[in-house]
């Protein structure tokens, strides 16, 4: 196991992430330290450090080298971004910190640009896409083609800058905001006509965003607690823009979800962001819960290209490390699901796609048994909702692994609140994976690898389900048949059981 | 590791349960299994087992003892009850079970309800108790002195027998609720005189019990999801019994909370609950999640007198344990939390009780970071909520843990949704825990163990608090500073802090 800190030293907050990990197979966030630096303030009209931000940055910077020395991180890995890439005054910096001997880079336009498109990636199944990082001293727009880097730079657009440069009154008139605007418009016009004519998902990051995603989901009812992989539409952005508009900073504060940090300057990433969408016609703009130092983090975790492989399957695994179960019977349910829904197909009508999910449900329907066996099922549900290693799943996705675990053992599976996630079609969809993990889960009731495997008749009203079986399967048999009103449910067939005793198969004692 | 599988034969189900567990150390549920077997049918008029009832037992034994074989149990106990106690042909369920082989006994009624008395004993921390088990054949009443069993018998007032023999109209006539109450006159009216006059807690176990809990608890917005150590007050009993003979069958199935395979037979025994404590002034009830499987698992877990001796410490080091933390830190922050709260003693006014409580949150303010390092005190305030490790706790107690260990971060601590558990003085109580905890956390922020000690000076302004400090403790002080206010708030004073070098306690450069 080795662990990593790298610093973010950005113009507003310098951020220090721990993660645990071993390289290519897992890897946690173990710790995270946040400063309110504002490193690049007063960089919105000038090009220098102030004194002040200067003695800021470098006592955060010797609290981060204590800190790493005192808890003996593996490495520790300083980025610093826009403010002392711009500062005409950044040896002033350089030389105050010269004594902690930190190992630390800062970072072009360019690199700041391609460490986004590796952190998008890692996180979201997407071959290309635009990635945009708003931060305090600079804005990030980065074109991703194929899951590699392919262009981008830094625009001098972050929020920190924009507001000390254009939004003085409070809350801002609105000749402000249109100096703002021209300003954008100036830097990124060109980008902006790029992406009209080459168009692609856009995926943002950082914490701009992030809180503008936040107000939305907090006054949305949005029903799963976690940002990554949120859509934040156009209309939803517009609404919360002219709420912020109206409001003077003092009340800004006070709206659920925000950042306190953050309220003064949100307003201008807002604004930012709205004149992009405007501007390319995007409908919305996928949050990234990733961003700088995951990109950074990715560089260690991975060789060249620096790019986890199967994404999902490797988020599932990351997972299921953290809450192992018996191997032999998880395997045991996942080979059974399977086969049921090998043998299911010409009547669930359910593709490749559904079918890795149902794997993907079957590797983790016990890992709430970490909590404890009363419930497991639901504290399955909770840990997979809450955890922050799952990637490459829709949010619609990640509920229906949250409802399979959910239903494994009993109930009728119903989407209940999740239901704002669900697309026509997919009450029947949750029905009929989850007779398959149902079934499976029974059919593996003692843990014991007692079914060989699973063939189906289908017929117009029923389906006999030959089950292979060792010796002592009765109370697989005896539990699975409990599961046939599901069944039906789902199928709208009978259930009807057919076992046969190993290296028998086709010759059922039971029909013979 | 062992793992023992118990099987509850009783009248209404038989049930087994599998733990796993190391004597003395720890203990896990593993795995459950119920069957509606009701053995005792037809035994509220008769004598006898009746022939489909002995089939389903003996069915429902030789899928348990397969299941033992192919799990590969240590053990299987079968603990058989009234049904098979009081039956005149019970041999005829034995010869048919004959050829498993199985480790079966059948219970005395004093055995019974000895066995309820183990489990109040290792789930409560009450040295007297009236213990009672309303189970489908017979009914136990037991006391509890000392945490031993003083004397104690099973009456034939089960909720199976009780419904046979006088519920025969659907919803029940006023006479047969009358002829109900007369026949648990008849056996229990001396008992009830005798707890009238030496009254103790009278704790409740079975499932009768714990659904006519869930009944009330579905209905007014209890803030715990738990049942164990809930207080069934005797008028919400009243108020479910009236609600319940208002009902048909039918429509008693459909009430929110109600256990399907209960719900003919629930109403005899919420009679007799109620019965109960009108008749013994019982201001309410108990409900205890143990049984009559759980205490006797105790007698395995551990050597005569199958006591758990410190029941709190023992259920907080079990639930570390299934979610172990780095036990430096660990054990550092829960010295550093002991040393505040000593050193804060003239200005706290709080006891042992609460200096324990303390104690256990240092202990598990880390376990949520087994789901993410992400908003582990909120995870860790789940766990706490939903294991079902965690006895010796009021429910007002294991609100406080769930809260400590919530805010040991950030955030103001407030009792919120909790707050219907509350006392007079508990907000007070909630935030100068939460101080000890958040100061203890912080003097470790960097997980090192730099803080050796802390002293206090307290004035009428403001506490200076003495911080002896190894090399590196730049952190420590640096995000312990930041909890200044919430100091003030829960103390009324200015917090300041003073760095003493090790070796030099009592000299403090920065003072000097």
């Amino acid at each position: 196991m080795q662990r990593i800190g790298i610093v973010d030293l950005g113009s507003n907050t310098a951020r220090l992430v721990v993660y645990a990990y071993e390289p290519g197979r897992w890897f946690r966030l173990d710790d995270e330290i946040r400063e309110l630096v504002r490193l690049g303030e007063g960089m919105g009209t000038g090009r220098r450090l102030s004194p002040a931000a200067v003695e800021r940055a470098a006592v955060a910077l010797k609290l981060y080298a204590d800190y790493a020395r005192t808890v003996g991180l593996d490495r520790l890995e300083v980025l610093a971004t826009s403010a002392l890439r711009d500062a005409e005054n950044g040896g002033e910096l350089l030389d105050r910190i010269r004594p902690l001997g930190l190992d630390l880079r800062i970072l072009s336009g360019q690199d700041e640009a391609a460490l986004g498109v590796s952190a998008v990636a890692n996180g979201f199944i997407l071959d290309d896409a635009w990635v945009v990082d708003v931060g305090g001293g600079s804005a990030q727009l980065s074109r991703m083609r194929g899951r590699e880097f392919a262009d981008g730079r830094a625009y001098p657009l972050g929020t920190v800058r924009l507001t000390e440069a254009h939004l003085r009154t409070d809350p801002p008139r609105g000749g402000e905001v249109k100096a703002l605007e021209r300003t954008v418009e100036d830097h990124l016009g060109e980008a902006a006509d790029a992406m009209a004519r080459d168009p692609a998902p856009l995926v943002a990051m950082g914490g701009t965003i992030r809180n503008l995603a936040r107000l939305v989901v907090k006054t949305s009812a949005y029903p799963l607690a976690r940002l990554h992989g949120y859509f934040l539409r156009r209309e939803d952005l517009e609404r919360t823009v002219n709420r912020l508009l109206g409001l003077p900073l003092a009340r800004r504060l006070r709206l659920p979800g925000i950042h306190p940090d953050r309220a003064d300057v949100l307003l201008a990433g807002a604004l930012l962001y709205r004149w992009l969408l405007r501007r390319t016609g995007q409908e919305g703009v996928w949050i990234s819960g990733y961003g700088l130092r995951e990109g950074a983090f990715f560089r260690h975790f991975l060789p060249p290209p620096h790019r986890i492989e199967h994404l999902r399957g490797f988020s599932v695994r990351n997972l299921f490390e953290r809450f192992p179960q018996p191997t032999f019977h998880v395997e045991q349910v996942r080979r059974l699901a399977r086969r049921l829904f090998e043998e299911l197909a010409p009547i669930h009508g359910l593709g490749d796609d559904e079918k890795e999910l149902l794997d993907d449900a079957a590797r983790l329907h016990d890992i709430g048994m970490a909590v404890g066996y009363y419930n497991h099922h639901k504290h399955g549900s909770y840990l997979i909702e809450r955890t922050h290693l799952l990637h490459g799943f829709s949010h619609r996705e990640q509920a229906l692994l949250m409802l399979l675990v959910r239903y494994h053992r009993k109930g009728t599976p119903r989407w209940g609140l999740l239901r704002a996630l669900a697309r026509p079609g997919d009450k029947k969809l949750l029905l009929r994976l989850a007779v398959c993990l149902r079934l499976a889960e029974y059919l593996e009731r003692s843990h014991s690898g007692n079914v060989d495997d699973v063939h189906a008749r289908i017929g117009d009203q029923d389906v006999v389900l030959g089950i292979e079986t060792g010796e002592d399967s009765a109370i697989e048999l005896w539990e699975t048949r409990k599961q046939a009103p599901l069944f039906e449910l789902a199928f709208g067939r009978r259930l009807v059981l057919e076992p046969t005793r190993r290296g028998r198969a086709g010759v059922s004692p039971a029909a013979s």
